[in-house]
Order: structure tokens, then C-alpha cells, then sequence
């Protein structure tokens, strides 16, 4: 370990990055391996705090990963999936919401508190934060593209953020869990990447942050030597669109894209299999991760 | 129904009541029938948006009632019982907080949303908004008291309001789950009448109103015609002493002295199977129900 | 009479109004019968209260009607009119000055007060309120058109409307007398109507509502069933122009023209003969009397 | 007149004054000759602007003057009198308050108005500002003292300066009308020079200044010589009681009295027969005319 | 010496000028024999106290004048001079801001205080309030110009104002010193002139007021009967072009050209030789001097 | 050097410390090797800016050292001393006013401004910061004391914080010379120790920090066993009567007296030739050096 001379060395280094984030609102999107790995979550809890504390404004937004369907299990209920998205009837909707509000959600929140910051957890029907959409799957089937109807899945229709701008300014730490509400009332599942994305934009935030599984964004995912650190707007949209971007990397690309459409500067996808992965993009000047811009000569109207 | 000049007389009898409340804070434990009835609760939510609207500020305490235990149930959870308080351990917990907060807390805040209102949900991690410490059953064995410890079943510690107050001040209505945080961020269950209590006392509430399954507080319960209007502070306790109240009155009317003790102006006990009966709680002279009042005399020091 | 339920049904309906009309600005003439009848006052004055502690800022503008003649005439002064307005020498407009601002005014003000408002008396000279040039009479003799100085009698050259913003921001409602003050210090009689649609364009008020002793507008004020309900902005002048709208109701329906021209959202003149016209006006969907309109595909520039 | 250097110099010679007074409330009671004659009047009101402009907050409180009686007579109403006060039916107070607020409040506010300044005219009924009851005439009969109801003739009961403090923080004059409203909406006619002490004692004032038509306070009116510059509190009391103050000084240094007790810092009577007489007290270190302070040794409580 | 009379008529007279100037800002550069004779020191410390005290906000500029060459020579130090300026080495810039900012700057804010204003002392280094660059002399040799280094002579590269708008806004006087920081924290020398100028122009000030030792502009210098009252921008870039304006006179018309070019809305030479010219140039009508105004038709973009 | 996750672990480490001094003020006496020493200048100015970033409110005081010594010699003035301090006639104050106001606190500014800080200087003329009066030198002749004018050198009469706060509320760092005023304006010499006592005192602040040339305080000077972590308040007096403490220490000790007795919770003194030795005693457990606290039982009055 760095003696105490070295010590205050590090900390004389991030004055540059202090400076230059001090008031900057920064949404992170945590998820994956960090929220499984305990010492993971620790590391990015403390990240979080660590931010709020030396000035930046950070708004966290969670998915739900295993624990929805580990309740499913639970409670007896099977699910059956259409193209890679769970079928959600109103059972299953419930049961996904009171895991995402009412035990990641709070698991953060007081996670959060135990540091010593004061978060408070909201969801999209907290003062009409997210207008939900319901999202159709699509179903290739004999070369033609089909939508489905697979229940309170849904899209962000709408983003409302008053209620986070009165939560940052009173110096509170908004945690959002990816519920959506639709026109009656109802509740929908909505991909939390693509919440991030849209609540990022919508706070015109400095920053984006994805903690994913992967290091960042390949062209060739197979081909580690293709690693891209810096991706513009133009060729993110292309690359989805020539498929060269697949699977779960497309959500987050795809939030990326518009958080930037929306108004955010930066986005990011780090890898949050590393501890104090936030804090390393923060404070050194490469960062870690790949970083998608706007790129010259973009108009802000994409 | 009335007609137009006799609905335009209605309102404008309200006027008095509007004028003597406007600006003031009331906390509205929501619970029993009142919550269970599809038509009592859409007459509750619409009394609490009116309160709204016309300068109030209400603010709503909810408990959990029967979904906490279709949920075990669900889950093939057996409860225990002891002295009529469930034996909570760390699954029962989980399953309570997500009911709470996850599906009771979000229909509330949605409901309220569908009438205009702005509603946030909170419960007692957020904010750090209601320290707990563990509650112990008491159990008469032998002709002597012993202390049960049940597991997460807890009391309130500490009420730390200022995210009430933000929320308040920038015009929404907060709706808070009867969950507290313990020391080590751990969640514990609490009778929603005392959250109700402490947070009225904690706000310098003008009034807390408990919507109740019966019709008000009787000297014999037995014998509807020793009905009490109004109640004192000092009778109240003992009346609890001497065993007049008894069984799930008990907790309504220690929230009534919890609330007075700690600042609130007046509490009531009023009969949440009765439409709009918060309505007629505010906008008549005589009001509904049992109101508990400090008393002549009595020192702010209870 | 209603009974208990009844009256919690009315006031649950009033909320989607309530919720609409939430901090908007109502400019409300107030005027004729609704002026001399005591009920009818009476009434007006509990629906301008009442407006105000459901959350609407009421400003009010009055006008004289016959007690500026009393005054005259237990003076001794004999009053002329030309073209049907009065004659206003010095002596006449201090006289009239006197009843307005001194007697109408005042009782208004303390009628209010009495319903435990908080109103507050303006005349165009406090602060500069209203900057008055004179208008001439307009003679016909011998087919041609000749302009006539009757004296003190004005029209509206300017609003300064900052002394009632400072008091509605401040939770007061104000007053107003229909006098003008010239370059020189000196005191205009002003059509109340003009004020108060001068007044609620330049506040860009949501309602500018005229209480006067018809139930609206008709196309042919002979024939009852050629009632209009809508009339949009064109359609109002060029009923002016081709003199279909006549008589005292020509001022009216200037006024409203102003009001929209300047800025408010929509005007109404409403029957001030009917108990509580006001609230009816605001709390139910058809609304009552006549409402003209800006009419789609007009701009902002009439 | 001074040439261009003196009239520098004299500004300079102001600063201190200037200095002193920034942000102080004076409450000036403006009558007398100093309201009927036109040069006085110009100089009055150019004084009141100019200590608005360099920094004071000047309140103004008028009173009536002969305009109450030359109305009377013009309406062909004869007055009787008890012990000096007019007898006030309900027709001779509705003049008295067309006169006050409706012709010599007016005019004042358009004439500070011409100056530049932002006048706002207030009356006892503006937002409850001064609430009056019933002042008895005191008659002496065979060495008797007997209590008379002389009809509307009130005494302050109550100031409720909020309307003053809204105004004075917006950077407006207020100028009152001593016209004070009766628990059932009437109006009553007070003594502007009470009004003045009251208003002064509520604001906390810097200053009460009485413009009267005389130099000040003599200790035997009939011999010059004994002009009294300081004047304490308790000295003042005994006089009035020992009857070496007598006539209309009565209620100005009762006035005085109550502005002291009330809590202002000092009150003077002073000569409006003089061009400028206020700039003269506030910017000379003498001052003029008769001050009355606390007195050493006094406590507030008096 | 006026009477007293007199001197509350000197005061009314300017009761136009202080409402006009109310809450304005004005520049002052202080130079010349102002500051060198104690006597008119006194009168334009009085002058500048005065004016805060009615209501303007009076911004200090001071330039250096002997004292910084006495302190060089007591130091042992000989200076050449280019073109007129000094050639400014390391040792010479540390001995200038050090008259300029802890002798001639503390000295001036000390008078100020003594007078009762809380000013505050700031130079260029001053949270960045001056950013300069390097100023290079201009050598006319053999009919060409070549431009020469001397040293820390600089010119406004920018103006950040924040600091000066905290303390206007908090009622304090800046009184800034014409020293600029460099790129890399090194100090420069900065015309005072140019420093009031650009200061007057970032701020938008009313006016910029320099204090010079001549009664203002001539067309031909040797011409008394030349002078200029009013000169507009065109012209004044025009007479320095065609060399009508020439030696120290050309600093102070430049500095009025980049005041108004920057925003400002009048500029000022006033002759500084004379006892409170600053509150003669304020308090007359035709004020005193030449004043550069922007001219008809001219456009902000100069 | 560590590496990056290190690195990371440093700065999550730093987390309790920056919660626990959030928003706190820390008045920072700066002087000795740490003002000479270039490496450790530098090392001062990145502590001070770094503090300031995460949430800290530093305020610098500043000595004057050797360069008042060097510019007297320059300017070939000879200096003698009485008790230690030096014998200080109006040119020798001007000298160090130069000094210390002129190019050593535009020097601190400068350098914390390169650092991204917004920096200002101050001095106690600065809106009457810091009142000083005579500080007369003791000499002990014959075993008697005797008290000696030895010019202007001063205590601190009084402290005027309002500007600093305007500054810290305003987020710029107040630097201030220890130059005081007195009643006539003249300047007055104060040690920087004192200034820095009395100004944490005056501002009620977190902690004062001197920086030393020592590691802190001994029981025993020559013995380095006798070091002390905590001192109180008390035996700090103590020391000083008996003499343990001596020579430059005792002004270190009574400023951290001072600060105690004014208000602030902590004092310390600390290291300045170790490098960072001011987050080092920010952000470890222990600190570093002495702290000087008021001990139990100890009242505020002292």
C-alpha cells in the first residue's frame, strides 16, 4: 500500500478532474457483475459517494438482473421469453416491481446511507418521472419482421425531471429504479440501459456511465485488438445497424445514442467487473471504457 | 344529487374550513378498509389530491395489510405469531419491504399521479427518514412479562423529516412505506399507526387523522353509546392503562399520544369505511370520529 | 339542502378544476346588478375569496353605476352626457373619484376582509397603475362624425402593472377603481370594462371574466335562442363593426377583445344576476354565459 | 442662490446624514398648513421623494383637514360637535372616507408620483391594516366626566403592518388614509396624528415626524422662551397630565408617546409652515423643532 | 456659505439626477493631480461616498502616478523608457505592484472607509479579474514602425467580472488596481486608462467618468476655443487617426472608445483639477467636460 | 508510485474525512520554510486548492518573512528591534505594507488562481476588516517592566468578518495580509499568528492550522520524547505563564488560544516543512503536530 507522502500525492493528482467536474451531474446505469459481486458493490457505492462528496452531482439508475426471476421462481410462476425479452403479464409485472422497488431500490439507497449520503430511491411514477410505452418484440419469422404483444414491457415515452432537479439541488442522490408508467397507471418493465440513456439526456448530464461486463465497445467483439476508445455518434448508429454491435452491447450503445441525441455531453461503457471502475474514468485522463461523442460537425439534432 | 346552485352553495360553505387550514400539514395514515375497498380508495386518494389542491399538505402514511401475507403465502413462507406480532425473519422481511414499498407505496403514488397530483414514495431508508431499533414482543408467561425477540419487527428510533420538508415545499405530497433503516442498513417492519404518530409529531402537524375500520374511540366498546368525541391526552393513556382500549385500538390511539407528545396539534381517529370521510373530517365544524387533544393544562412535555 | 355525502361529491368534482386553474390569474369585472343587490354581492364576494384559497389569484376591477349620480346629485350638480357618456368637468370627476375610489372600493375591500381575505384597494394612480389619455365623444350630426371633449373622461394609455404582481406574489388581492391619471396629475373616469380587459392583457391573465346583467351574447339580443356560446376573436369584431352587438354591450365585448389582444387566454361575460355566476363559471366543463376566443390561425398581433 | 462649488459643498455636507439614515423607516404625519398651501405642498411632497431616493423609507399617514367640512356643507349635511370631536353618523363617515381616500389620498399619491417615486395609497381596510373601535367623547358636567357615543369616531386597536413591510420592501412609499375598519366591516374615522404614532410604534420606525403649525413644543405656550428642544418621554406624559400641553398638541404628543412606546427611536414635532421643513430635520444636526426620546434610564416598557 | 434654506434647495435640485442614476453603475478612473493634492483627494473621496450612499455604484480604477518612480529611484533603480512607456523588467513590475497595490490601492480604500463605504481593495490577480498580454512598444525608426519588447508592459487581454458584481451586489466599492496576471501568473502593467475602459464596458456601466488634468477634449489643444462637449465615436477614432488627439490624451479617448464599444453607455473627461467634479458631472444637466457617445445610427458592434 | 488502483483505494479512503469537514471552515496560517521553500509553496497552494474542491471553505492568512527585511535594505533603511520586534516609523510600515499586501498576497492569489481557485486578497482596510491599535513592546530594565512605543506595530481590536463571508458564501478564497487599520486610517503592522486566531475566532471556524517550522509542540523543546498530541486549553495557558513555552512558539500557542476563545472548535500546529502536511492533517485519523482543544468542563468563556 502507497505510505502517506504517496498518499497525499494521489490526492494532489485528482485536483485537475475536481475542478473540472465540480457541479457536473453524471447518471450511471449499475448493473451486471457489480451489483452481484459484494465487494464490487461496495467499491461502486463508495464511488458514487466519493463523487457526491467532492462536488459532482451523480444520479444512479439500477436494473434488476437475477433477482426477478429468482422471486418468479419462488413464487411458482414460470416465464416464457420472445426474442430475448420475458413475456409480462400483470403477475409477473408485480413481481418485478417489488423487486426493483422494493428491495434493489432500497438495498441502494440505504447502501448509499451507510456512507453517509443521503439517497433517496424513486421510480417512474414518482411525481410522473417516466411515461412508459408499451415496447412490441419483434419476431422474425420467415424473413419478415412481426411485432408482438408480450405484456408491460415497455419503452420510455416521456421523461419528467423536476423531481430529480429537486433532489439534486437539496443535495440528495436520486437512485432510479426502471419502472415505467403507462397512461392508466399501469406499471412497465422498461430496459434500465435505455432509462439511463433517456434520463441522462433529459438532465443534459456531463456524463453517462454504463458498468457493463465488458471493457467496452470491440468492432469485432471476438477480436480483442479491435478495442475502440473513443466512438462517434455516426459511427455507433452505423455500426448497430450493420449488426457489427449485437446483443446485450446494442441496449447500451442504443443509450448511449440518446443520451447524447438528448442533450447529455458524454457516454460511456466501462467495465464494472473492476473495482472503483467509476472513479478511474472520473479521475485519469484517458479514462477506462469506450466513450461515444458527438463527433465534429454534428448538429445536436440527431 | 344537488343541483348547480346547490353544489355552488356547497363550495362555498367549504370556505371557512379552506381558509382555516390553508398552508397547513396533515398526515393521513391510510390503512384498513379505506384500502382494501376499490371504492373507498379511489374516494380516499380523491380526498387527498383536493386537500391538495386547496392549500393543504397532506401527507400519507401507509400500511400493509393482508398482501404481505398473500405473498408469503405465494412463496410458500409459513408465518408464526407471537402476542399477535409475525415472527420476521430476514425472507419475511424481503417479502414485507417489497410488498410495502414495491407494490402498496408505487399503487399510491400512481394513483395520486391519475388525479393531478405529484406524489413521491419513500420509506424509511430514504434520506435516512426513520431510524429504527428492534421491538420485542411481550409475552405473559406464568403471571410474569418476558421479552420475544421476533426478529425484524421494529419501533421508530428517530424521524429525520428534512426530505419530507423538500418534498413539501416544492409542492409534492409524500407517501411514506412503514419500513425503518437500523443501524447496520438493515430493514425492520413498523406498525404503520406509529410511523403515522412519530412523523406527525416530527412535522408540527396541524392534524394526524388514522383512517380506521371502526367508527371512533368508545369508553366500552361494547356499548355504542359511551361513543367519545373528543378525547384528552391524559384520559387517553389512561384509558390504555386501565384496559378500556384494548386490541388494535391500542396502536391508533399511542400514535394519537405520540403525535400530540411530539408537536402535532389534534389527532383523529375517523372511520375509513365511510366515503370521503377525510373530507367531512376537515370541512365540517363538528368533524368525524374521536379527536385526541393535548388538554387544558397540559405542558408540552409529554 | 344537500346532505354530508353529497356535499364530499361536489367538492370531489371540483377537482379537475381546481387542479386546472391552479395559479392562474383571473381578472374579474365586477359590476351592475351583482353591484346592488346584496345577495348577489354577497355571493360575488364568497366566490372571489373562495377562488382565492383554492389556489386562483383573483384581481378585481369594479366600476361606479349609480352612486357617483347620487353623489352629483346631493351636491347639487347637474350632470350632461353626450353620445350617452357623462359630461366629467373637474368637479364631477372628483366626485366620481370620490365614490369610486373612496366608497365602492373601500366597502369592496372590507367585504373581503370580512371573508378573511387579505384585499388590497389600487386606483390607477397608486404607483402609476394606469396611464389615461382622454377620449373624445363621438357626435353624428348631419351624417358626419365629430369628436367632442366631455372632459375628465378617459381611455387607457398604458398598464404598469408591477404594483399587483408585488401583491399577488405576496398572497394579496387587489382592488381596482377605474381611474386613470393623465401626464399632469390629473384624475380620468375609465370605462371599468376597458380597465379590465386593459388590465388582464397586460397581466396575460388565464380569464378575464365580465359580470354584467344579460346571460351573454346574443346574435340577435331579440331573439333568445340566437345565444352564442363561442365566439372567436374575427367573428367579435366584425359583429361590433357590423353593429349587431350594440349599446352597453359594446364595451363589454371590447374589453374582451383587449384581454385576448394583450395576452390573456380567454374572456367571458358572464350573468352577474345569478347567485354565484363566478363559481359556476370556473367549476363546471360548459362554464356559463358567453367565452370569446383567439380563434385558431389567429396570431397574437389583433 | 449658491453657485456651482457651494452646491457641491452642500451636498457633501449631507453625506453624514445620508450615511445615517440609509435603510431607516420615518413615518411622517403630513397636515396642517403644510397640505393647504400649494408651495408647502410641492416642497412636502419633493422632500418625501428625495428621502426615498438617497436611501430612507418614508410611510406617509394624512389627514383630512377642511375638505371633510367643505363636503358636508356642498352635500347640505350640518355638523354638531362634543368636546371638539365631530358627531359621525353613518352619512358623515361615508364622506369623511370619499374625502380622505378618495380625493386627498389620491392626489397625494399622483403628486409623489409626478415626482418619480412609486406611491401606493392604503387605508385602514387595506388588508386589515388598522383595525379601529369605538372612541368615546368625554364630556365634563357638574364636575363630572361622562362618556358620549359620538357615532364613528374610533381610536387604533390594531396595527397589522404586513401591507407596509410588502410595500417598503418593493421600494414603494405608502401613504395612509386615517380612515380604521370595526369588527363588522365599518368604517371609522380616526385621528391621522394617532394613526401616525401607532403605525410608527408597529413599524419599529427610525423616526415619527409631525408636521404641525407650530415651531414645536413650548413648555407655556404663550411665552416663546420656553421652546423646548428635548423633550423625555416621562416629562411629556406629566405635562399632558399637569395640562401645560393643551389643545391640538394633545394628540400629537400623545402620538409621539405611542410611537416611543411602540418602539420607534424618536418622534418630533416640527414646523410645516416652513419650505423644506423635513430635509431640514433629517440633514441638520440639530434638527428642528421639538424632539421627544425614550430618556435615559427608561425601559421599553411604557 | 448658503443658509439653510439655500441648502434644502440645493438638495431638491438634485432629487432628478439621483432618481435617474438610482442603482446605476459608474466607472471612475482616478489619476493626475486628483490624487496628488490632498485637498481634492478629500473631495473625491467624498464625492465617490456620496454617490454609493444615493443609490448609484461607483467602481474604482486608480493608476500609479509618481509614487511608483520615487519608490524605483529610493530602490536604486534607473529606468529608460520606449516610446514613453517604461521599460518594465522583473524587478521593476514587483516594485509598481507593490505601490499600486499595497500603497496607493490600501490608501484609497482606507479613505473610503474613513468616510464610512466599505471598499475593497482588488487587482487583476483577483479571482482572474484582468487577464493581460504582453504590450509591445511601437519604434518609429527611419519611417518605420517596429514594435519592441519592454518588459511587463501589458493590456486587458480580458475581464472577468464576477467578483466585482459579488461585491457591488453586497454593497461594497471595488477600487481596482491596473495590474493584469499573465498567462503563467506573472504580473503586467496596464494603463489605468484601458483598465477603466474595458473594466466600464464589461460591466455595461452607465458611465465611465476619468479624471484628468485638462477640462476635456479640444479639437485643437492650443485653442481653447476648440473645446468639445459632445463628441461622438466615429468622430473620436476619426482625431486620433488624423493625430488631432495626441499624447496623454490618446490613452483616455481610447479608453472611452473601448467603455462604450464594450457596452457602456457614456463616457467621461472631466478636469480632475477641479474640487467635486465627479458630483458636478452627475448633478448638472449639461455636467461638465466632454462626453463620448456612440452617435446615432451607430451600431453595438464597434 | 502507486498504481492505479492504488490509487483509487487512496482516494476512497479520503471519503469519512471530506464527509466529516463538508462545508466546514479552516482558517490556514501560512509562513516559514512553506513560504520559502518553493516545493513546498507549490505542495501549499495544491492543499489549499484541493480542500476547496471537496467542500472545504479555506481561508489563508499569511506572514511576511524575510522580504520586508530585504526591502528595507534595498531601499537602504536601517531597522533596529525592541523585545524581538521591529521598531516600525511610518516609512518602515509603508515598506511593509508594500511588502505584504503588494507582492506577497498577489503572489498567493496569482498562484492559487493558476490552480483553478478563485482567489482573493485582502487586507483589514478591506472594508474595514481587521481594526488594529497600538501594540507597545515590554522591557524588562532593572527587573521592572517597562511598556515601549515602538510605532506602528498593532493588535487586533476588532474583526468585521462580513467580507470574508461574502466571499466564502460566494465560493472564492479570502487570502489575507496581516495589515490592520487604524482609527485615522493609518496602517499597523500585526502578526500574521494573531490575525489568524482572531479571524478563525471571529468566523467560528472548524480548525486553525498554523504551519510551523517545527513538528509541533514539546513539554521540553530539547527533549523530541516530550512531544504532545493534544494539548488543552487550559494547560496551553499554563505552559506559557511557566514558561515551557518560549521565544517564536508563544504567538503560535496564543493564536491557537485566541481561535478556541473565539469560537472555533479546533487548533493546531502543525509542520510545514513536510510536504502536504495540510491534507495529511485533514485526511488522517491522528493528524499531524499538536492540536490545541478547549477540554472537557471547559466553558466557553474563557
Amino acid at each position: 500500500m502507497p505510505n502517506t507522502m504517496e498518499k497525499a500525492a494521489v490526492l494532489v493528482e485528482t485536483l485537475p478532474y475536481i475542478r473540472k467536474f465540480a457541479g457536473k451531474t453524471v447518471v450511471i446505469k449499475y448493473g451486471g457483475n457489480a451489483m452481484l459481486n459484494a465487494d464490487l458493490k461496495r467499491s461502486v457505492i463508495q464511488d458514487i459517494v466519493l463523487m457526491k462528496f467532492i462536488g459532482l452531482r451523480p444520479v444512479v439508475v439500477h436494473g434488476g438482473g437475477p433477482e426477478i426471476t429468482a422471486l418468479l421462481k419462488q413464487m411458482g410462476k414460470q416465464s416464457s421469453f420472445v426474442s430475448g425479452l420475458r413475456v409480462t403479464d400483470e403477475e409477473t409485472m408485480a413481481a418485478a416491481e417489488m423487486v426493483l422497488v422494493g428491495k434493489i431500490n432500497t438495498e441502494l439507497v440505504a447502501l448509499l446511507g451507510g456512507q453517509g449520503a443521503r439517497a433517496v430511491g424513486l421510480n417512474g411514477k414518482d411525481a410522473g418521472l417516466i411515461k412508459a410505452r408499451k415496447h412490441l418484440a419483434t419476431v422474425y419469422e420467415d424473413g419478415a419482421a412481426r411485432q408482438v404483444d408480450i405484456g408491460y414491457v415497455g419503452d420510455v415515452a416521456e421523461v419528467k425531471p423536476d423531481i430529480i432537479w429537486t433532489l439534486l439541488t437539496n443535495d440528495y442522490i436520486p437512485v432510479i429504479a426502471p419502472v415505467g408508467v403507462g397512461e392508466n397507471g399501469e406499471s412497465f418493465n422498461i430496459n434500465a440501459d435505455y432509462v439511463a440513456g433517456e434520463v441522462a439526456g433529459a438532465l443534459r448530464a456531463e456524463k453517462l456511465v454504463l458498468l457493463t461486463d465488458v471493457e467496452g465497445i470491440y468492432r469485432d467483439y471476438h477480436d480483442k485488438s479491435t478495442f475502440i476508445s473513443t466512438l462517434d455518434f455516426a459511427a455507433a448508429k452505423r455500426m448497430i445497424r450493420e449488426g457489427s454491435i449485437e446483443g446485450g452491447m446494442i441496449p447500451k450503445v442504443e443509450a448511449c445514442i440518446r443520451a447524447l441525441a438528448g442533450g447529455a455531453a458524454k457516454a460511456h461503457v466501462i467495465d464494472g467487473r473492476q473495482n472503483h471502475s467509476l472513479l478511474l474514468e472520473i479521475f485519469t485522463d484517458t479514462g477506462i471504457g469506450t466513450e461515444v461523442v458527438k463527433g465534429e460537425g454534428q448538429s445536436d439534432e440527431c
